[in-house]
């Protein structure tokens, strides 16, 4: 849930007129994403996605996260692609922020996970990182194994109020998975944060089978070995709200995947490794927010817990079998 | 700001399936009032929100609202009309809570107030004015002269810590309003909260002049004298941010209006007491809100000094010519 920043009609007129889009007939702030500012806007031409940056963004990635999109919208993935202004410009200021209007695109983000969700997510996944594989531009993921313990260390010392034990076992997870991360695996173009909340389905016309409709939110895409972006969708998708893990929807979602873009032996194995790393990034920056933001703050705050119990479902199974490969 | 309910997949389908509207290609939270959960919801045959009435709404009153609504579109008024379901019910249940689709309405609400926008609103509101003359409904004004003595007491003890000398500046306007109250001028259905937020302009297409596309928000509609929703128009729209009055928006406002629906002498006479009474309304909502609402909260708390200033401006002048008469 967001809109931070309030935008004046002078500000947003101008802003518009930088654009051949017609001419403004609504504007409302929409409760999507938690790191911006976004508004729905329509014109007599269509409906678009005003995004303001806030700080979280850092603008110097913003032209490599613009790019992105519109690299892959021009391949066809469907996700928002930058509209560019007058002056060919896709990346403008409003109210003193980077700001950028983008396509609209039609969809629901489920809320309830079905299986067939899981499958049409992991084959709209390996298209993106097809359709990713000539993007020119590169960032480095700062959110994989070299970036985990300096948010540890900001958590340490309060981790343990949050759950006793919690900062003996972080540490320990962390000294493995820095001694024994994968690497030379295939790499390329991931998206980093495919949750529910990223990715709309609309069901098809005919045979009323969930089809995903939109991939949004790039704003943690970077450079990284492709599996990581499946051990992430493992950790958001395929875990019951019980916290039990479905194996059924990670083998639709990994059989679905493996169709468009095979997995080597070497990826396949290294899926339990990768899925223990996924579920530590997003305990640690959960963990991070829940002891840096205040109980009363307008952010709803996300349990890190979640993400401990997913941890140690992937720290004891036995191989990537689980995950219902066969 | 708002979105207080998530509403699951399930509970949303069924919903939607209760009406003849298309299937849904779209649901976004959208920050729009204060009081509910509102959704812009889009199928394959157009636009609509979705408002979930959250606890300030009596859900007795609903039947009110939605038919006011209903009564005003059908007169050709810009407001939104609500949806009949197919068993021809309005007004529904979703997640627990009273909930409504009403049509969408394309325009924006000026963040800065222009002369033309007070112009092109005094004609709008004299037109609801006439187009609710004939609603057959009634309902009291809760938040009028009587309802007011009730909030100051729930305020009263802590009003000093807002500003020095509150609580005995409102409990001697208050004695004074109550004594003064005006009575028997021409009543019907007045809107009571028509703020910018809820009136929404497009620009003439050809003379490029503002004009009223929307109002919404009907709430707080009731049945009061007519001049009085004049009087809250008065201090929303007609002061500028540096706290002076504009007598040439005011004027505007009244002279748009009175060529639509012509005031009294009595209605122009009883202006000042009336503005004087709908400071007060807004200085006590927003002190008792102050005062409740937790530092921190979600909601973000609107300044009532503001109107403290108001009421001082309408206390301080020697009639009705000051809102730009002739």
């Amino acid at each position: 849930m967001a809109v931070y920043t309030e935008v004046s009609d002078e500000e947003l007129e101008e802003f518009i007129a930088g654009y051949d889009i017609g001419e403004l007939v609504s504007f409302k702030g929409i409760a999507e994403g938690v790191e911006n500012s976004n508004y729905l806007l329509q014109t007599d031409r269509g409906t678009f996605i005003l995004t303001l940056y806030e700080r979280r963004v850092d603008p110097a990635d913003l032209p490599f996260f613009l790019g992105l999109m519109e690299h892959l919208a021009a391949r066809g993935l469907a996700c928002p692609t930058p509209l560019h202004g007058r002056d060919g410009a896709a990346l403008r200021q409003l109210c003193g922020r980077p700001a950028a209007i983008v396509t609209f695109l039609t969809g629901l983000s489920p809320r309830r996970i079905l299986p067939e969700h899981c499958g049409a997510l992991g084959a709209a996944m390996a298209e993106m990182h097809v359709d990713g594989a000539d993007f020119p531009m590169a960032r480095a993921n700062s959110l994989s194994v070299a970036g985990w313990r300096p948010l540890f260390e900001a958590a340490r010392s309060r981790a343990d109020t949050v759950a006793p034990g919690l900062a003996a076992l972080i540490e320990g997870e962390l000294a493995f998975l820095e001694s024994n991360w994968p690497s030379g695996l295939p790499s390329g173009l991931i998206h980093a944060d495919l949750f529910p909340d990223n990715v709309f389905f609309l069901p098809d016309r005919v045979t009323r089978a969930e089809r995903v409709s939109g991939l949004i939110d790039f704003y943690f895409a970077c450079t990284d070995q492709l599996a990581y972006d499946i051990a992430v969708c493992l950790n958001a998708w395929c875990f019951e709200p019980d916290a039990s893990f479905n194996a059924t929807k990670a083998r639709l979602m990994l059989s679905a995947y493996r169709r468009v873009r095979p997995l080597s032996a070497a990826e396949l194995e290294a899926l339990p490794l990768l899925a223990r790393g996924a579920a530590m990034r997003f305990l640690l920056t959960r963990l991070y927010d829940w002891l840096h933001t205040p109980a009363g703050a307008f952010v709803k705050r996300k349990d890190p817990l979640e993400y401990l119990r997913k941890l140690r479902f992937h720290q004891g199974i036995a191989g990537p079998g689980a995950y219902g490969i066969e």
